[in-house]
């Protein structure tokens, strides 16, 4: 069945391979696609749709030499596969395994760690710039970009520059009229009109063959005429929009015939200046259910075939913060007309489409466009809308200068939802959303929370909204803790007491709240009585609750799912340092300066200690230490 | 001379004004504008540039009502003049006196403070989906854009959402074909050729004319035609890349003509859907010397005008340190010829004109576009070219997510070159760099560093280049201090010792180290020895230095020309929380956590305590409370 696959050394075999094999060496890397989601969650739809363009790619092209990047990188599984990764491709978004983006550790064929959309432009037309300045212009620098990501608006910057510099940069728009959810935007129904055009099914060379047999003489009128000329031969050709900006544009071809694909490579390798070659593909081709539902087979969980049919394996989890955050804007646009809600095209990710069905007038899907989305929604509350902006820690910081500009420095009520605030699991560092703690409390005005409960998500939302807050809320992609504790209503800049002891206090932000508790429960077991606090807010902090914890207990241990650089911990050391509190007896847990790997979140929140066995390891030390100091 | 400015109460005064009134109102301005710049530095080509379409605008729309948005801002002065702050006008750009940019605090006029480019079209898409949303979509949302700042990425991601939203905006193009410095970009060549297009002039109207009359029936090939004429039609139209993206384009029109603009407002005022307006202008109309010399003339110092010849009052200064820096960038680029050095239209801001002369292929302008910069850097420095990334702290907020993708997860050698890193001075809170410490500091691999010197500019420069180091270098709008201590080369998280003594200990970062040593030897005369230490490294910190400084003195006192809040104090604070060092005599001085005005940079330091005398007050306070506590 893999037997192509087997037997291929490196990609540069594929430059010898016939056209038969390479559509034979396709199904076989279907079939591995196929076999390796009836085992795990993994990229599919995408990876299905770019099989041909990636074999039709490495065919033409030698990417030893020559440069590749697949933009945002999830549909990088064709490419790893034929790159020598193949006997190691089970391991895929495991810990220690490979990964499930680009990787410049795993391979020579990999050149930039990607998973955010939109700069392979940009990074292209620097490698091809980089290269003409190191005499190494025979290097053709290639980007594949999909049309979803195609809107953000660094590829438009990048555009700007590429037709001014006139770079060798191909740029490969590979349009399944998809982003993970159906895209949306002015450039999307472009696409549209480029691809129904009648002019690219033949006609178009007959029309220019006639109009390049009418006559030009040299008087004004004739001249006019031929720029009447000239225009509509430009508008015959299409892609006026690239053209105009100094773009060249060929295409749209058929993205699942390799043989077409390598003529029109072939053609564009040599040209000079850059070009966009319009690939048409669709989303989960070859594997039917996935072509008919691509938003459901973007990230499907574990299923098996049957029949033509999926059969979703595993169950489905206890709720996650994502399906409260959901709930509670549902809620919230259901009881005030004015909340509205943005989306950069992760409606999806962030399960929102029901909300998206419910109030189609007041759900914005502005596509992969994170700075629009903050700006536009402080526009929004301006008016007196109340925006909430839903968008994952890590992507959000696409929007960080519209954070201060329009949301910090206008004190609007914008109100941001960061999902994905923690580690992101098997997505790796390009999706690891833990800076945010430290970027977001940088800004004035802004209210910065953390729910430790799923229940907590909402209220916190409740609260922000009821009182015109700039705001932020961060959660975990992970299951949300149901704590049996009393309620207690948010206030701003208070805290909540899980439980109190005086050998230590656990300030506990987030979900670490429960761990903590957990941990607290066991220590009492052993004689040690460990105060547990629920922060609830970064920003402002509860000086009055964190003090007491200075003041009665032992040593205080603070635990974030966060970079610990600038972090909640470095929030309270500074609060200390002000209020002349003794941080000697203080410690920090938190995510190490480097890049957290790929893997499941808990394992990898345990290696920093961020774990309940984590934590009662630190607080019997600490307690023993603050024996020895007292 | 400005009598009908006097008279004005209100800007709805203007609907009233005949043609002939509006034109001596305009002339009344140019006195104003000409006036302040008499006496100091202030934007001036810009304004002078719009005020005949500011006049326009005002008195075809009621801006109480309406939505306007000036992109950017600087352009802001003669909407001021005629919104109520005429009185006012002489003040501008002073402390306690009218902002330079747009301040909703001001007047209800100013919708949005601005200063960083791009976001006006969203905001303005936003305001008009608020309004919509709240019943109210008789209020018009109107964004006047530069073509400088038409390019930013956000500029196109808000077009794609106000195409699918078929947003009521009405986009105001002003082209006036620059930037600060001259435009690049192919967006700016595709303008040229909108302006340049002779159907433009009278002829397009005619031909439309007669292809209308061409008759069109059923059969396919009649189909065909027909999409032929449309094809010319839409080509005659100009503006396709516009249209493409459903924004209806109209223009260009003369935007010295206040009669022509009136007309073209009023018809596109009532059209629904998303329009552009194209105005072309003169960047320093009306005033010779700026309209020769626009990039002189952007932020000139001020002159005084003889006989149509400005003659500049004020001299020049010491060197600052962007002299440094660009002499450091040009040193660097002549001993290698790998390097290069990219700017986002700044090249004036950074003096970099030099530089650029020199060495016209490895200088990079990629217009404002400072998210494609930073990639395009990443993608050079992965070929082996050295780039060198020249962006003022504040605007580099707009690069945040490619330093953390593009050059922090690929751990290249991509070298920051921050520029008003601090109070920016007269131009206030959109301008202050003083976020990048604590945001900067948080993604692993940079290397952060700030000179106290000038010399220390080109020698930390050198070091990054020298040891391919991914690294942020952060320098005030300043003089750069000369001091008189014996050379230390830069080593890799190694401070300098400017004096020592056990009373207590400055921890004084980049140009507050001058201050520090100032103060240190007052003290000195009182008895008090404080150790002054430049740290040079805000990451990674010299760990022993700073221990030595807990260790031996009574206490320790940072100073950071940032936001104290994650900044650089706080980076030390981590350190001493993880080595178990006693911070209770340690205090931070540095910016609040709130917007710091406008005005004099040495008067708004002095209010953080940062100066001579704050910092003597500090260490005798200090030093008396530290002899209590030992």
């Amino acid at each position: 069945m893999t037997k192509l696959l087997e037997q291929l050394d490196s990609a540069i075999d594929l430059h010898s391979m016939e056209a038969g094999q390479l559509d034979s060496l396709a199904d076989e890397i279907r079939d591995v696609l196929c076999g390796l989601l009836s085992i795990r969650t993994a990229h599919f739809a995408s990876n299905l749709g770019v099989v041909e363009l990636c074999l039709a790619l490495h065919s033409v092209f030698d990417f030893r030499r020559d440069r590749l990047i697949w933009d945002t990188g999830h549909q990088i599984y064709p490419h790893k596969l034929v790159t020598g990764r193949y006997k190691d491709f089970a391991s895929i978004r495991t810990r220690g395994g490979l990964m499930g983006y680009p990787n410049p550790e795993e391979s020579e064929y990999d050149l930039f760690m990607t998973g955010h959309a939109g700069c392979s432009v940009s990074t292209a037309v620097g490698l091809s710039s980089g290269d003409a300045i190191l005499g190494q212009a025979d290097r053709k620098s290639v980007a594949v970009i999909g049309d979803g990501a195609f809107p953000s608006g660094i590829v438009f910057e990048a555009l700007n520059n590429a037709g001014e510099l006139d770079s060798d940069t191909l740029i490969i728009l590979n349009d399944n009229r998809m982003s993970i959810c159906p895209r949306v935007g002015s450039v999307a129904n472009y696409l549209d009109r480029l691809r129904s055009n009648p002019f690219y099914t033949g006609l178009k060379t007959e029309v220019v063959k006639v109009l390049n047999k009418v006559p030009v003489f040299g008087d004004p009128t004739e001249r006019m005429l031929a720029q009447v000329k000239e225009g509509v031969k430009a508008g015959l050709h299409g892609g006026m929009l690239f053209e105009e900006l100094g773009i060249h544009y060929v295409g749209p071809i058929d993205g699942h015939d390799i043989g077409l694909m390598r003529k029109y490579l072939n053609m564009v390798k040599g040209r000079e200046g850059p070009v966009l070659l319009h690939v048409v593909t669709e989303k989960g081709h070859g594997y039917q259910p996935a072509a008919q539902d691509p938003v459901f087979f973007h990230t499907p969980p574990a299923f098996k075939d049957e029949q033509g049919e999926a059969k979703v394996i595993s169950g489905g989890g206890t709720p996650a913060f994502t399906n409260f955050a959901r709930d509670a804007i549902g809620n919230a646009m259901r009881r005030d007309d004015k909340v509205t809600v943005m989306t950069a095209a992760m409606c999806q990710g962030n399960k929102l489409e029901p909300v998206r069905e419910e109030f189609p007038d007041r759900f914005f899907d502005v596509g992969i466009c994170e700075s629009h989305a903050v700006a536009f929604a402080a526009g929004q509350a301006k008016t007196g809308v109340k925006p909430v902006v839903a968008i994952y820690s890590t992507f959000l910081q696409r929007s960080y200068d519209q954070i201060f500009q329009e949301v910090s420095l206008q004190n609007l009520p914008v109100v941001m939802m960061l999902d994905r605030a923690g580690l992101a699991g098997p997505d790796g560092p390009t999706h690891h959303g833990v800076y945010d703690v430290g970027y977001m409390r940088l800004f004035p005005n802004i209210v910065c929370m953390a729910p430790a409960t799923g229940d907590e998500v909402g209220a916190m939302l409740d609260f922000a909204l009821d009182n015109g807050l700039p705001a932020a809320i961060r959660y975990p992609k992970a299951s949300a803790p149901a704590l049996d504790l009393p309620e207690e209503p948010i206030e701003l800049g208070k805290g909540q007491i899980g439980r109190w002891g005086t050998d230590g206090a656990i300030l506990a932000l987030g979900p670490m709240f429960q761990l903590a508790l957990e941990a607290a429960q066991k220590l009492a077991e052993e004689g040690l009585s460990i105060a547990v606090i629920n922060p609830r807010f970064i920003k402002p902090l509860d000086e009055e609750l964190i003090g007491r914890a200075f003041e009665e207990c032992r040593f205080v241990l603070s635990l974030e799912e966060a970079a610990l650089m600038g972090g909640f911990g470095s929030a309270v050391l500074e609060l200390a340092c002000e209020k002349g509190w003794d941080t000697r007896a203080m410690r920090r847990f938190g995510l190490p300066d480097s890049f957290v790997e790929h893997g499941d979140r808990a394992d990898l929140l345990a290696d920093s200690g961020l774990s309940v066995d984590g934590i009662i390891g630190a607080c019997r030390e600490l307690a023993g230490e603050a024996s020895h100091a007292f």
